[in-house]
C-alpha cells in the first residue's frame, strides 16, 4: 500500500511527466523502497510514447538526503555484517542513478531543498537541473566516516576537481548560487518561481521530435567516453542516420518552409 | 571561380594569418565547397613557415550557420536516400573539426555574430575564441528533428555537461556573455574592441618560437586523452625534447641573460 | 645543511602539517634538492597517522617560480647535451606531482604570491588551493620556447580547455580572482584572511576520519579516469568496505544517536 505513495506521478496532455518523491517523514532518503520505486519509474518511462520529457521533484523541505541510514544500519544484522546487503543497496542505487543516464527521455531536477549525498548524486544524474535558490547541496558523509564515493561519481562529472573536492572533504553545504556557478545545477532561480522555470524548459523539450531527444541523449553520455577520433567517427555515423529518418526530413523540410514541423510520435 | 572567393586569406607580416569565411548570403553555411576549402586552407596554413597564428573571422551578420540545409536536402535524391552523400559531408566536416585541432599553428575564432550547430562546433574547435558581446550561440538541431550530434563532441569537450544538455536539448541561443561564463569562448567584448582583442592577442602568439607552439598545441590535446600516469610520461618526454631543441636553449639563455630571444624560424 | 632548511614543517596538535617552502633566494623553484625534499616530505607525511591534513605555503613574494633554470641549463653539460639529466628532473618533478595526488592526506595549496611554470603545476596538483587575491598563476614556458607541457597535465584538469589554451599559448598571468573563477583554486580572499581560511578548512578537514579521507582521496582520482558504468562498480565496492569499517559505524551511530563519533585514529 505505501510503496506507490512515495512516489508521486503525474503526466499531463503535453507529454511531461512529473515525478514527485514524496516521502516527506524521511526526508525523501533513498530507501530501499524508494530507489526500487525510482527504478521501476524511470524504466516505464523510458519506454512509454506519452512521455516526451521527466521533471523529478519532491514534497517537503528536502530534496531528498540519499541513503536511509537506519535502514543501512539495520542491516548490519546479517550474518555477514551487512555485507551482502550493503551490496545490494550500492548496485540498486547505482542503477538507479545510471537509469536516469541511459533513460531516453531528458530528465529535468527541480530542487527546492536540501539535496545530500545519493541526494546531491540525483541531481548529478538529472539530463537538467534547476534549484530555488534556497536550496543547498552537499556530500557529508565525511560527517559519519563514509565518504560520498558513489556520489562523487556523478558530481565529478559535473564539476571541476577542486569544487567536488572541497565538498568532499569538507562536507560543507553549496548554496543554489555557487551550485550554478560551478555547473552543478544549470540555474538557480527564486522559489517562486522555480515550477514556472522548470516547465518552461519542459515545454520547450516536450515540444521536439522524441526520436531526435533521445538519439542525441544516447549519443551524448556514449561519446564523452570517447577519444576525440572515436567520438567524431561515431558521432558522424549518429549524424548520418538521423538524417535519414523521417523526423529530420519532416524537420528540414519545414524549416525550408518556414512552417511547423510535424513529429511521427506526436 | 567562386570557390575562392567563399573564404578570405590575409597573410600579414608578423605571421598572422587571418581566415575570412566569406559566403554572406548564405549564412557562411558548411556547404560542401566551404568545407572543402577550410580543410585546404587548414592543411596549407599547418605546413607554412610564414604562418604563425591563425585567425577564423566571417562577414556578415552570421558568423556561421552550419551544414547547409538546402544543399543537404538535394542530397537525398541520391539511390540510398542520401545516405552516401550524407557520410562524406559528415567525413568531410569531421576532417575540418579534427583539423583544426591538429594544425600545428594555433587558431583563434573572432565571433562577430552567430554561430549555431556546426558554426558552433567551429569555435569549439579553436584552441582558443574572443567573442563580440552581440554574438551568439546555439546547437538547434532539435528544433528541425536533428540532433546536434556531431557539434556536441566539440562543445562537451568544452563546457559542463549540464551546460552542453541545455544548449542540445533545448536548442535555445547562449549570449556571448553566458559562453564565457560556461568556457565556450575565452572572453566576451564589445563590438567595436573585437578585432583589436583578437590581434593583440594573435601578436603575443605570433612572437613565440613556431616550434615550441605547434609542440605543445599537439602534447597538449594528446595528453587530454589519457590516465594522469600515462599523461605525466608523455609530457615528460615532451619536456625532454624540447629543452634539446635549439629555442630552448636559445629562449633560457636570453631568459638568464636578459635579452630578447631570437627564434631560429622567426 | 641546507637541504632541510628549503622547506619547513610543523605539524600542530590537530594534525595539520604545514610544509612551507623555504628557499627564497630562488624564488621557491623547483631545483633537484626541493623536488627531492618534496618527494620524501609527502611519502613522510602520507604514512605518519599523526599527519590528518597537509598544507603548502611558502615564504617569500614568490609562491614557486617553476623548475631552476640556471641549474637546468648547467645540466646541459653532461656528454648527451643534458638528455639524461632532464629526464631525471622530469622524472622527479613527476613523482614529486603524483606523490601530491597519490597522498592519502588531503593537501591544500595556500598561496601567497607567483605561482609560474611548474609551480602553477604544484597548486594544481594539490586537491584544493586557497589563494591570496594578489596572487598570480601562469604558464609562461612560451616566453622561452620552453612550452609548459608538464604544467599543462595538471592545469588541464583544473580548468576548461579554452581557459588552459590561453594561458599556455599567450604565457599571460592570470589573477587570483580569474583563478577562482575557471576552478584552478577553490577561492581568492584578501591576503590578511588567508592563513586563517587555510586553517578553518584544514581543522575541518582534520576533524574527519582519517581512514575515510584516504578511502575517499584515492576512490576520487581512480573513478575520474573510468567510464561511468565501470565507475559506478568500482565506487559501490569502495562504499560497501566502506560500511564496514569501524569508522563508518562509528560514524553512523554518533549521527543516529545525535553525539559527536570518535574515529578509531583520533
Amino acid at each position: 500500500m505505501t510503496t506507490p505513495d512515495i512516489l508521486l506521478r503525474e503526466l499531463d496532455a503535453r507529454g511531461i511527466l512529473r515525478l514527485t518523491l514524496n516521502d516527506v517523514a524521511r526526508r525523501n532518503a533513498l530507501s530501499e523502497a524508494m530507489l526500487a520505486t525510482l527504478r521501476v519509474a524511470f524504466e516505464e518511462a523510458g519506454s512509454d510514447p506519452a512521455v516526451r520529457v521527466i521533471v523529478l521533484a519532491a514534497n517537503g523541505p528536502a530534496f531528498c538526503a540519499g541513503h536511509d541510514l537506519k535502514e543501512m544500519t539495520a542491516g548490519r544484522a546479517g550474518g555477514d555484517g551487512g555485507k551482502t546487503y550493503f551490496a545490494h543497496v550500492m548496485f540498486l542505487c547505482a542503477s538507479v542513478m545510471q537509469g536516469i543516464v541511459n533513460c531516453p527521455k531528458p530528465v529535468i531536477a527541480e530542487v527546492t531543498g536540501v539535496a545530500t549525498a545519493a541526494g546531491c548524486q540525483l541531481v548529478a544524474s538529472c539530463d537538467l537541473a534547476i534549484a530555488a535558490d534556497t536550496a543547498k547541496f552537499s556530500t557529508p558523509g565525511v560527517h559519519i566516516g563514509l565518504f560520498c564515493s558513489t556520489p562523487m561519481v556523478a558530481l565529478s562529472r559535473n564539476v571541476a576537481d577542486k569544487h567536488a573536492m572541497e565538498m568532499l572533504l569538507t562536507g560543507d553545504m553549496t548554496s543554489a548560487v555557487r551550485a550554478a556557478e560551478i555547473g552543478l545545477v544549470n540555474r538557480a532561480v527564486a522559489p517562486e518561481a522555480l515550477q514556472d522555470t522548470v516547465i518552461e524548459m519542459a515545454c520547450k523539450i516536450a515540444s521536439k521530435s522524441s526520436m531526435t531527444l533521445a538519439t542525441g541523449k544516447r549519443a551524448y553520455y556514449a561519446q564523452r567516453e570517447m577519444t576525440l577520433p572515436e567520438a567524431y567517427e561515431y558521432a558522424s555515423g549518429v549524424m548520418v542516420d538521423n538524417m535519414l529518418a523521417q523526423d529530420a526530413r519532416e524537420g528540414i523540410g519545414a524549416f525550408i518552409e518556414k512552417r511547423a514541423p510535424e513529429w511521427q510520435d506526436a
